[in-house]
């Protein structure tokens, strides 16, 4: 159970959610409601997504109670009633929850995540539980392009300081692990997450001594880590030749990499590399950072430069290019019926649904199946249990979701891998689906 | 003091702030350190910003505390000795800070924040006072986009579920209302901010009863506070004609509005209002959201859509069109010098400095001058002391900022109100700055 990724209570909630129980209550609505977890469409430059976010989710719903102060501050809005709030007090999540495990390769309108439950905690939780798993698998999405675009390559996150807020900082270092990072610059990930993590210098570093060369010497002379050392705060080759001059004096430590952060990355690595390997220092790392991303990586690699690795800030931890998934909780049945929203533009497919995934001869995706709970279909579910009653199952550390999400990388058909926007994987929605859908239209008009 | 947005502790942090204090501790390295934050550039799509966040910023210096699981959790790392250790545990911000009021508009290179303090104290704080000025920034400046786009509509930031996180959801809804938003949905931010808190109803609402109808009836009849009804779940204008329905046998109660969630929301707001005007209704409001930006919402305003209020969710809490901000925090000066990093592309201005506006005869502001502090200049100086030796000075409340903040976007000039790019504001670079780094360059080379 996260501890640091402090709870922010269970009123971090839209005041609807409230209101709409409010009314549940007065009129004893408590029947079963099975609530989904989806998005309805891929963004333009995302090929596909990567699930993340559930054990943090699973951990809200377990852990979801009104305190005594979340009770008195409800009252004091005037919006609620005396016997309401008697019953929010005792309030627990007892439901079950079925989800696609972590790092689990999906697309538009596939369940991530099912929630069957009483009616008003089913639907109390729908905008912890969106703000919760959007934002992971938002980012792991990203970071599985940036994986993609660099294989082999050591990747940082080093987003913490432009990422939005504190949670998005932790959260991000989690989920681009899970999609494959080496590691975080964020240090609390370690204590709470067990990621590796990974620090340089900063140039403020440099400045504060009286030249380059004696904060080079004071840097290694102090540190028990791994030695990266910044060599861009003023002239990058002349701070290359200061680093040569340093390792020759070194007595029993070694220079671990240097770090280049402004420049033309590609150019500035090839000389940087020609003068370390020149003197033998063939073993410093070259790493690279300032405002990369997933293009500016694939283009390094490319082109060949001699990086061994990179960290990338607030082009991940904002996800950038795409900073929002069209990411929904919609209801899908209430008291045995399924049901459906019809809006112009935002219609959902009814009931309880699985997917199923099919796989080529090469064991790579071919398509996936989307259909009602318990329609016979070849392929495989991809949808499991996760909670049970208001208690969670066995759950997979996260090395396995990093492990999942890796065995998932590497069956994408090879449109999919691209940085560019490939043709639309298939997902088929199956007859029963179909016919279930044009019922429940006939039902509620 | 905010507890809600819960103290993710001191680790929250890069790891190379931790690496350099242990250096800087071995060398005893404690003289005074002048660390500026600022935005390097202004995005495209921006013309100017507004500071938020320095409330939280304040908070977290005040509260900077290694505890005991901090340094047991550092210790593990195997990265820093015990002595050092010892001293981070007895580690507190003794510094003093200047910063621009929250609500000021400001530009790019102009310090929002400076810290003057011990060299460790000013170094460890940079990552997260980064991450929290950056993102309150971030969303206020969204923020007065929507609000110059709607003047005199209402306002609420329905973003908790997309914005990145708790953190990030609980402080957009502080940003926005800071920037002239009248309200959020997120409950949270009542009790912890006084921010009023609007809520409606979701089509879940709707698709749980057997009709349409018998929905709208039953919320009425459960509702304490302003009813709004949520019109688009199946057909709007049938909906529309059933709100009349039930607004006619109405007892005692009003309905205050009704929510337009999806489809063409300049054609419906006209079809609904003249449905309700016709039978007399002419005091329920329209209230409109889904998808919405500061875009479209002018170009529902421009086009004289009976709309009285919007929501607007996901491109306000992410910032959609920019969802980061060039901003950065960096050594201006240490033990008595005047400092500047010259890297490639992201070279800054050294020394204490301050920002002088000038204001045209119409009382809208004309330029800006950045220089050394103690250069005599015309205008108005921006920055202001609000922490001396670790202490807080007298804070403005929020309803204050909120106020500052009016008042600043009520002297913009004309071309920066508009939502498209305008000519950059001017922000001239006094003869005293430009020598002082002409002098730093000479020094450090």
């Amino acid at each position: 159970m996260s501890t640091r990724g402090a709870d922010p209570g269970v009123l971090l909630t839209d005041l609807y959610q409230l209101t709409m129980l409010q009314a549940y209550f007065d009129r004893s609505m408590h029947e079963t409601a099975v609530f989904e977890l989806f998005v309805r469409r891929l963004p333009q430059n995302r090929n596909f997504l990567v699930a993340a976010g559930l054990e943090q989710a699973l951990d809200y719903l377990c852990a979801l109670r009104f305190t005594e102060r979340d009770i008195e501050d409800a009252r004091r809005t005037g919006l609620f009633g005396d016997e309401f709030l008697a019953w929010l007090a005792r309030l627990k999540f007892t439901g079950d929850v079925e989800a696609l495990p972590e790092g689990t390769v999906f697309f538009a309108d596939e369940p991530v995540l099912r929630v069957t439950a009483p009616l008003a905690e089913a639907q109390l939780v729908e905008s912890r539980l969106v703000n919760i798993v959007h934002f992971q698998t938002l980012i792991a999405s990203k970071a599985a392009r940036c994986v993609l675009a660099a294989p082999g390559k050591t990747l940082v996150d080093f987003g913490m300081r432009r990422a939005h807020g504190a949670d998005a900082a932790l959260h991000a270092a989690r989920a681009s692990y899970l999609a494959g990072f080496t590691g975080t610059s964020t240090v609390s990930a370690q204590p709470e997450f067990g990621i590796p993590i990974f620090g340089t210098m900063a140039h403020s570093f440099i400045q504060a001594h009286a030249s380059e060369l004696e904060a080079f010497a004071h840097f290694v002379e102090s540190q028990r880590g791994p030695i990266v050392l910044l060599i861009d705060t003023y002239d990058t080759v002349k701070a290359a030749e200061r680093v040569v001059e340093i390792a020759r004096r070194l007595r029993g430590k070694t220079i671990d990499s240097v770090r280049l952060d402004s420049g033309d990355l590609a150019v500035l690595s090839r000389e940087v590399r020609r003068i370390f390997d020149a003197e033998g220092l063939r073993d410093i790392r070259i790493f690279a950072s300032g405002g990369l991303d997933e293009h500016s990586v694939r283009a390094l690699v490319a082109g060949g430069a001699p990086i061994d690795g990179f960290g990338i800030g607030t082009a991940l931890d904002v996800s950038d290019d795409c900073p929002a998934l069209d990411c929904v909780y919609k209801l899908q049945a209430y008291a045995g019926k399924a049901r459906r929203k019809r809006s112009t533009g935002k219609a959902t497919w009814p009931g309880r649904k699985q997917v199923f995934r099919l796989y080529a001869h090469d064991g790579r995706f071919e398509r996936d199946v989307l259909t009602v709970e318990g329609d016979p279909q070849r392929g495989e579910p991809l949808l499991e249990p996760v909670m049970k009653t208001g208690a969670r199952l066995a759950a997979p550390t996260l090395a396995d979701a990093r492990a999942h999400a890796a065995a998932q990388l590497a069956k994408l058909p090879d449109p999919l891998r691209s940085l560019e926007r490939a043709g639309a994987y298939t997902v088929q929605v199956a007859d029963a689906l179909t016919a279930l859908t044009a019922r429940v239209d006939e039902e509620f008009k």
